[in-house]
């Protein structure tokens, strides 16, 4: 089982990408190297909200109108911890909630993250391989104007709302990369690393503040493909654009390049934002023009049948 | 709030009667002192299957088809658990749940099972006072013919199927009784407490296997009035009789009354039973003969009521 591509991402935006990939690819060609800095702990149970998204999205699970968690899911337990005077701000749905329990208690008994999620998803259907990004804990943490917020408090718990002044990634220096990951990266059969239109800073970031990851990611012999997630200045789906603006940094898929400069070495541009083509191909990345926008299982497919072409003509044009 | 009636029960049987209590005394008059042998720890939540049973019971939530657990309960839970491969041979509803995480963490967090109880019975509308026997960890551990078996593991797990050679309460020579309980027990103004017709072996006896607890109750001014779980030689309810023959003992409600014998100052007897009546006296007990079997709300306050005019005639008796 040769990983042929390497997928990184967060949760949401980053899933439907991936869920494209899974759709084109052989399973055994295809991993996804999956954001743990969300992870938290809440009632007692570990919880790893991107683990879990894309899990569900690539077993066809997942809820479309909530855009986390499972489809049909019902509430019954919120409502009882509710009357009961427990946490009631991060909603866990009832069929989600075995997965928690499930994973806490076999995290307990001292299996690894990558482990369960690895037995997890084959029990749900999933044949790529799901790679949390490292069995250590790594925890994005946020500068506010209302203080220092854990990501899921800052996310879910305040909505988003408090402006960032900065963001951390504990323990990230010193967590191991998941070690497939590292194994991929070194091999001449991987033919491309994917970094999903997932949020730069709160989703990606914390797999490049390992420092072997980036070093690896940097060393590879396959192109690294950055999918742009800022298309015509807005973000598709969650606080990317608020927190660009509140970092200072100008909202545009230009900003996004310049962040993976160096590390990656091409970059999938939205059609709406081709007038940046120039600009960027000027940071040094090769540069590729797409309908990125995702909202069906046919434009997922379509855009990842894309980035592995492109991903193709880079090596061609290497060799 | 003086306790004036002491209630001790189990699960099921027990907290019948205890509703019956509820229904009659003003709810600062009754405090129900609850077996916790049979807690356990289980997906990394701690159960405490009889202080909730009492809990559901008095707040009227209590599921009566099942015996046990939430009225109207749904299964999400446990139909996606077995979909991961968790463990499921312990049913936890969804709502149920919110119970068992909640208590757990607030556990972990350094409170006592003692007062958590109290708070959840406040938040669902629970009166008189829920007592768990102790906050410290007493578990009824089974020698039987499949090896040692924890209580829920012979009572859920194996269904009560394996032969039972012996019985041990780890912890109850160690762990200290609920003081609330000590206390009422020392009180002048304590009068009655009530054996409610729980197991003796099951549910009453991890209590009694604490020596302050035992000591306490032989030493009380107020008559100890236990309630004849065994009618017509057999158990209205569970594997009481099943266990007693296991243990050599005659299933007659005789061998009940000498299990008390020493330790109750007073016996209710079932009507189907009345020609044991004079082998109970000369054990030492008050014997009162009644209809004991509650099948509903007015059976239960029935025999409830006839329990306290009992204690209330013994009183008199001796004053």
């Amino acid at each position: 089982m040769t990983i042929r591509v390497l997928a990184l991402c967060g949760g949401i935006g980053g899933a439907k990408l991936a869920l494209g990939l899974s759709h084109i690819l052989p399973p055994d060609d295809l991993a996804i190297l999956v954001n743990t800095g969300d992870d938290f702990e809440h009632l007692g149970l570990t919880i790893s909200p991107d683990v879990d998204t894309v899990t569900y999205t690539l077993a066809g699970l997942n809820n479309t109108e909530l855009g986390w968690g499972l489809a049909g899911e019902s509430w019954a337990f919120m409502d009882q911890l509710r009357k009961l005077g427990g946490e009631g701000w991060f909603n866990l749905g009832d069929r989600d909630l075995a997965l928690h329990i499930e994973r806490t208690q076999r995290l307990h008994a001292g299996e690894s993250l990558s482990a369960i999620t690895a037995d997890v998803a084959a029990r749900l259907g999933v044949a790529p391989r799901l790679l949390p990004m490292s069995d250590d804990p790594v925890r994005t943490v946020l500068d506010t104007d209302e203080g220092t917020l854990e990501f899921q408090h800052y996310f879910v718990g305040r909505q988003a709302q408090p402006a960032v002044s900065a963001i951390a990634y504990r323990g990230a220096d010193t967590a191991r990369p998941n070690p497939a990951a590292l194994a991929a990266l070194a091999d001449p059969a991987l033919e491309a690393v994917i970094i999903c239109p997932s949020n730069p800073w709160l989703s990606i970031a914390p797999l490049l503040a390992m420092p072997a990851l980036r070093h690896a990611l940097e060393q590879t012999a396959a192109p690294v493909i950055a999918i742009s997630p800022i298309v015509g200045g807005k973000a598709i789906k969650g606080p990317t654009a608020k927190l660009m603006g509140e970092l200072g940094l100008p909202v545009t898929a230009h900003t996004v390049a310049r962040f993976y400069a160096g590390l990656a070495s091409a970059y999938v541009l939205d059609e709406a934002d081709s007038d940046l083509a120039d600009d960027i191909k000027a940071l040094g990345l090769a540069v590729d023009v797409q309908p990125t926008v995702m909202t069906d299982l046919a434009s997922k497919t379509a855009l990842a049948g894309q980035v592995l072409d492109f991903a193709e003509r880079l090596r061609h044009t290497r060799a």
